[in-house]
C-alpha cells in the first residue's frame, strides 16, 4: 500500500539495530513530514561519513587523521594501554578523566557462534603493540560477558609469557546503586571482589 | 572525543523519534561500521524520498501520482469515508481486507499545546469532502486520546448541520486480550460499550 521509495525507506532502515519493521515505518513517514533540507543534512552526513573518518593506524581508534588525538598526544603515559571494544568506550573512559594512558580498540570480542574470531578483531595487532618494552600495564576495560571473558582469557593466554602485568576493571555495583535491586551477576561480582577496610 | 562527521552524524540521527543520544552514538558507530555501498543505499532513499513520494490531492494519503490507488479505484465504496491520523492507519486497515470505502488522511490530531489547529491538519479539506452529496457515512477511526477525542468533537461540531451518518471504530477488550491485563480506560470503554447478546 505505501509508495515504493517508503517502502525502500522502510526496508533500508530495518537494517539498523534495533528497529523492527514498524519503528522502520514510523521513521520513514517521520521523514516523510520532514523538509527536504532536514533530508539532505540527515543523507549527507551518511554519504559523507566514511570520507572524512578512518580508524588510527596505532590504536584502531576513530580518527579524522592516520593516527589519534591520544596516540598523538605528547602528555599520555605511553606504558599503559587500555583494552575497549569501541571508540564509545574510548569516549566513556576519557569522560572520566581519570585515565591519561594510551587505548586499542578491538572493534568487537571474540564470538564463534556470530564468526568473529582473532583476525575479525584487532587481537593481533594488539598483542604486537603488548609484547614492545615501553608497556608496563595493560588494563582490560572489556563488560562481563560471556564472549568478553573469553577474549580476556584469549588476551591473557598469549601474553602468558609476557612481563607485563595484566589489570581488568573492577566489577561490582555501581555507585549509588541500590543493592537490592543489583542484579545477580553484578552482585556476586561485588561479593567475590570485596575489599578489606 | 568522536570525530566531526561522527558527532554530526549523530546529532542528526538525535532529531528522530524515540532516538537519545546514546541510541545516535550506537546508531552513528553502526554506520561506521558499514560498507560504503550501504550507507550510500541509504543516503540516496533519504535523499529522493520527495522526489517519488506525493500526497493524495483528494484523501491525503502518500501516494506515488497525484491521486492515490485507492482514490482512483473504481471499485471501492465512494459513499463512506474514513477519516484517520496518518498513511500507516490506511495500511493498517486496508490489511484488514473489510474495508471497501475511501479514506481520508488528517495528517495529525489537535493538539493547541503543540500548537496544531485546523488548519495544520486537513480538517478544512475534510470537511468540504463530507459535505459532497454521495458521502452517506463517516467513520472516525482515530485513537482513543485526549487530542483524538477533541478531534472527534470538532468534526461532529462542524458536520452537525448535515445529513451523514458519523460513526466511529468500536472500543473495547481486543481479541486474544486478557481482561485482567487490560488498561483501565480499555476496561472502561469496554463495559460502556458492552452489547446485548
Amino acid at each position: 500500500m505505501l509508495p515504493k521509495a517508503v517502502r525502500e525507506l522502510t526496508r533500508e532502515l530495518t537494517r539498523l539495530p534495533g528497529v523492527g519493521p514498524k519503528t522502520a515505518e514510523r521513521l520513514a513517514l517521520h521523514f516523510m513530514r520532514q523538509p527536504r533540507s532536514a533530508l539532505a543534512r540527515l543523507s549527507e552526513a551518511l554519504a559523507t561519513l566514511h570520507d572524512s573518518v578512518q580508524t588510527c593506524t596505532i590504536c584502531y581508534n576513530l580518527a579524522e587523521t592516520t593516527v589519534c588525538g591520544i596516540c598523538a598526544s605528547t602528555t599520555r603515559d605511553r606504558s599503559i594501554v587500555c583494552v575497549v571494544e569501541d571508540a564509545l568506550d574510548v569516549e566513556a573512559l576519557e569522560k572520566t578523566q581519570a585515565y591519561q594512558g594510551l587505548y586499542h580498540v578491538l572493534g568487537g570480542v571474540l564470538s564463534p557462534i556470530e564468526g568473529v574470531g582473532p583476525e575479525q578483531l584487532t587481537l593481533n595487532e594488539f598483542l604486537l603493540r603488548a609484547a614492545r618494552p615501553e608497556i608496563q600495564e595493560i588494563i582490560i576495560a572489556l563488560d562481563h560477558t560471556m564472549e568478553s571473558d573469553a577474549t580476556t582469557r584469549y588476551i591473557m593466554q598469549r601474553l602468558a609469557g609476557h612481563v607485563v602485568q595484566v589489570t581488568r576493571l573492577a566489577h561490582g555495583l555501581p555507585t549509588g546503586g541500590d543493592l537490592e535491586f543489583a542484579d545477580t551477576r553484578t552482585l556476586a561480582a561485588a561479593l567475590s571482589g570485596r575489599r578489606v577496610l
